[in-house]
């Protein structure tokens, strides 16, 4: 089990978060996915870190940009 | 046809304007939401001037609040 924190910019509400959350939680091996709204981090839990072009092209693909 | 411009607090993003145009849309005669995201203004076009009760009822239902 492995955690990656990951920071998205252009989160603004719930349904910001819950987008995200979907879309990344879609990656193989992710098991969680905690969104902290006020400071843009998302915590992800893994069988094995996320490739880092995937979480990005979740994340895109939820609406908002990966950005650290 | 009427329209009716109401204030909405708490809309942050392009979900929270389908959340409000969603439950708006659904009130007996209304044919026309359109939200400005800026101002948090949504006008209404409808058969009837909608309920003012109904109106806050729908804005509450999507998670905001009716302020003016």
């Amino acid at each position: 089990m492995t955690e990656t924190v990951i920071t998205v910019a252009g989160m603004t509400c719930g349904h910001c978060v819950s987008a995200v959350q979907g879309e990344i939680g879609k990656l193989p091996g992710v098991t969680g996915v905690e969104v902290n709204l006020e400071t843009g981090t998302v915590r992800i839990t893994a069988d094995e870190p996320p490739d880092r072009a995937a979480l990005s092209a979740a994340v895109d693909e939820a609406g908002y940009e990966l950005v650290g």
